[in-house]
């Protein structure tokens, strides 16, 4: 079972815990505004992270990927817990962007068209 | 072969493509900063989408739903953009991701202390 | 009058004017989302000029300072059309402010403890 | 003297505050990123503020007019943070703005043309 689908089973069983106990219990607790108040930190901080690994230097390239990386899975994680709080899945958002990519020989710009 | 890691090949074989021809190809020639600012648009309207999808109404809502998913989908394609501009991968999200959840028993609040 | 008090004239005035002449008549038009993605917009491209001007070297500062005010000039400029959208003025911001640093003797951290 | 004026003078008389007894103080010694996060989710939370104007009803409407102007106060007001400790001034925002809307007869789509 991949990493995502594991995780969206872990963000389900959250429902059921307690807001004291679990981060995301707490997140579903505070309800969706505070859930998409996240995923706009989140991708802030992502965007922050890049600038910082594009301005910085080969020793520190490691450390600012890492970074980086650790804010892009902040995102995503609070962009799951949305998906969960609405009774939706991570595999819903895998089979739009699979349909995308499928289309048209990979041609991804053509399902964009009115974007 | 996951949806994600036969996307990373595809954002990976779209920098030999010309701008012209494909939308990923002209964001890499675009620069970090047009893929980042692409990651705030999508995130911005992903926040729009899930709170037409909280206020709608029941008839609405396979519709707003599809919206959203939608919103997520370009959401995530372009934090893929931004790993593949910035010789990273989905997978170290996903690592990081699974680190998480693995740590403690899935407890995911203990790993996210200092955010 | 001052400029801001000018320029929610020119805002309000805009609302009896054509879509295809103006632009802050086709963002009326277009209604609050398009607006609010715009500020979306606006505050993701002064995060990055601001990033911008730190990293930037001495010979750049001019340019790079005038970006990012340009920037902000935007996202203040598409709030205040998110404002006469809904019918409220800069002078509820700016009134805001003021009673903010009014209180306490400029003590604007007290006014912000659920912040 | 304008708010906008006055306000820039109590950020600017800040810089020499200490962090533990002023927020603004604070943010300007966690650095330019901090300020530009606060940023980020400001304009955030407006546009989730604006998005529960629109939905919400008539007996809510004060309410939730007030909470959007709060969300837009904090945008401005670290908008001047972030000037502030890159040496600029709400004037030169104010500037820009002014040279916009007096350029062709208040013609601001012109000057906007690269966006």
């Amino acid at each position: 079972m991949s990493i995502l689908s594991q995780l969206a089973d872990v963000l389900e069983a959250r429902k059921s815990a307690s807001a004291d106990e679990s981060y995301v219990a707490s997140l579903y607790a505070s309800g969706l505004s505070k859930i998409l108040e996240k995923i706009g930190e989140e991708a802030t901080e992502t965007i922050i992270a890049a600038k910082d690994l594009e301005a910085g230097g080969t020793d520190q390239q490691a450390q600012l990927q890492e970074a980086l990386v650790k804010e892009i899975a902040d995102l995503w994680f609070h962009s799951m817990v949305a998906l969960a709080h609405l009774e939706l899945s991570p595999d819903d958002v895998l089979n739009e962007l699979g349909r995308r990519f499928g289309i048209g020989g990979l041609d991804e710009k053509a399902s964009r068209s009115t974007n």
